[in-house]
Parts: structure tokens; sequence; C-alpha cells
């Protein structure tokens, strides 16, 4: 086991040196099922400049969220991991090779739904963002919290819901600030678009570090 | 990866063999972070005979879930996995083994909050239950087929914010119904407690073929 996570660890570092010559910020994007990853994307692609937004795309089967972004004019690749729980940096290094349009300075790589497994493995990123909605409810950060811990930014999303679902903010803040301190949370909603110009500073910013 | 599978089969079987012989359902409740699983657990108990409920609670850290049901009178274990994806039937068998109390008729086994690696192991279920909020999208059976493949039945939550989501109905039943064709679907609201006695006897006939 060791040694697999290893080798990911190379490829990942190679995959995130690559992007980061071509002048492309590398986002792993983490949540659980449902909890509005392509939504998040969406959104912030619709503020950027055409073309300088790109998708990689991961469910177990179906290409739906690709059929939006692509409508979107988002330059977007599925992949379909038929059962397995996780991307690794070794189908992310493979899936690049043909892929990168010339103009991206931001690849969005959406991982599986998953609040567990998908924390382990570096896929050659430069920040993860992790989606946690309120219908989720506030405790996900006392429940999962490898994945808190390794997030450098929390979106929180769905926050239209709030009067209508049991989410203690204050619980849902001091749980990620203990886990991760300094990434910031921000909070949208994904129907009016609002929250989203202050993720794209801060994407921005980070852009500027990678 | 075969002989895993195989010895786990065993101890699968073992323990639903037991349960069946001491009159007990075994549930493998199902379904991501969030999904209402507790909420589930909390309704139907309250609908049954006191003590005919027990519980065992599986979450990679915390004992918030297992603190709720214990004060609602619910005998419930907590089971955590510090960082792994799922249950198997070894670990369900060790933490049986001092576990069920005398009056119990059913037993829930509300499994890690995770749409993909649950669905690979039997843990001693005589029947598996997959919960699905509306909030996660209408889209979920296309996106983890196998999960709802397995599912001896659906319960969909959080209806009570069907009028502020975008959740296609027809989408969802279609979906399930193409996966789990034997599968009945039932829709419940945690907050109004709708839909849930229609739940329970579902179970008591399951109870009778266990």
């Amino acid at each position: 086991m060791i040694r697999i996570f290893h080798e990911n660890d190379r490829v990942a570092q190679q995959t995130a040196q690559s992007m980061r010559d071509r002048g492309v910020l590398a986002v792993n994007l983490l949540g659980a099922p449902g909890a509005g990853k392509t939504t998040v994307i969406t959104q912030l692609a619709s503020r950027m400049p055409k073309g300088s937004v790109c998708c990689l795309q991961a469910d177990l089967e179906s290409d739906i969220d690709t059929q939006k972004l692509t409508k979107l004019g988002v330059v977007t690749k599925q992949i379909n991991t038929h059962g397995t729980c996780h991307l690794d940096a070794l189908v992310i290094a493979d899936t690049l090779t043909d892929f990168l349009p010339q103009n991206a300075k931001i690849l969005f790589i959406e991982n599986i739904g998953n609040l567990v497994c998908t924390a382990d493995f570096k896929i050659g990123e430069h920040v993860r963002i992790l989606v946690s909605s309120v219908a989720e409810g506030s405790d996900k950060p006392y429940k999962y919290p490898p994945i808190f811990q390794s997030a450098d930014t929390v979106i929180l999303t769905k926050t239209d819901l709030l009067e209508h679902v049991d989410f203690n903010q204050d619980e849902f803040i001091k749980g990620v600030n203990a886990l991760c301190p300094t990434a910031p949370i921000f909070f949208v909603n994904g129907r009016s678009g609002q929250g989203f110009e202050e993720v794209i500073s801060w994407l921005i910013s980070r852009n500027a570090q990678a």
C-alpha cells in the first residue's frame, strides 16, 4: 500500500508541475454525492473568460454532468470509473495526455462523490476544494474529518435551503476551523449565483501562487 | 480479493442465520452522507414497540448519532472506523457478540455514508435499505448504479424540500425501477413524519420472510 501511494504521489507531482509550467491551476473538487460540485463549476465558469475553464468529470457511470458543462461551452472530458470509488494520479495523467485546451487557466477535476476514499489520493492538483451542502447537515466535519483536514477551502452550497433545514452554522464553522484553520469558507447559492465572485477572487489569488 | 469476499460472505451468512434464529430482522441502512439515515431510524423506532428496535451506528469518527438515538431510548452501539469507508461482516459479527438486547425485533445497522464502497460488502443483513434525499438530485441512480442495484427498497427522504430543489421524480423513479425493479420506493418527510407507516408495514412483511 505504501508503494502504491509512493507511485501515485510521484505521478501527481509530475502532473502538478506540468500544469504549473502551462500556467494552469488544477483543482481537485471533492464532495458527497449531490453536494453541488457541478453547479459550482458552472457558476464559476459562467463568470470567467470563455475558454479559460476546462473540466474532467468523474462518475461511476453516465455522462450527465459532462453534457451539462459542454452545453455551457466548457470543454469537458468524462471519466467513468465503473465502480471505483476515487480518482488517482495515474488516471488523471493518462486522461490529460490529449486533453488540455490551449487557453485554459483553470482545470477543474470533479472527483467521485465520496467523502471518504477521495481524501487519500493526490491526483495532480494545486488546490483542493471541498463542497458541502447545507442539506447534508452541519455535523459533517465531525463525522468525516480526514477530507476536511485535506481541504484548502470549503464551499458551503445550497444556502437558499438554510431556512428549510436543520443546519447549525456555528457548529459547521467551528468544525471546519478545527480541522483546516487556514481554509476560508464560502457560502454560495447556486440558484441566485450569490457568493461565487468571492470564490473566483480566491482562485485567482491561488493561481498566482501555483 | 476473491478470498476476502469469500470469508466476508461466510461470516455474513452466519450472522444473518443467527439473527434469523433469534427472530431479529437485520437491516443494512445505506446512503450518502447527510441523506437522512439516522432520521429514518428515529422516525421508525418512535412508531414501534419500545425496545423492539436496536441499532449499530457507523461513522469514521464521532458518536453524534448514537447520542441522538440513545436519548430516544433506542439501544445503540457506536462503531468508529477511523478512516475505513465501509462496514464488513467481520466487524459486525465482532460488535454483535455482546450487544443484542433481549426483546429486539429489528436491528438497524447504519453504514458509513458512502454510495460506492458500502455496496460491495454483505454484513449479515436480511434486507438492504437505500436512503436517498431529494436534495441530492434525481440523477443518483444513473451515477451510482451498483448500490441501487443491490437495494431491497429505496427511501426517498426530505420530500418537504421538493418545492425548493430541482428534483425530477419521473427521472428518479425510472432510474430506480431500471436497476431494482422489485424494490418499492417510499417517499418520506422526516419533519412531518409522513410516509414512515408504509415503511413499517414493509419491514413487518420482510420480518415474516426473514
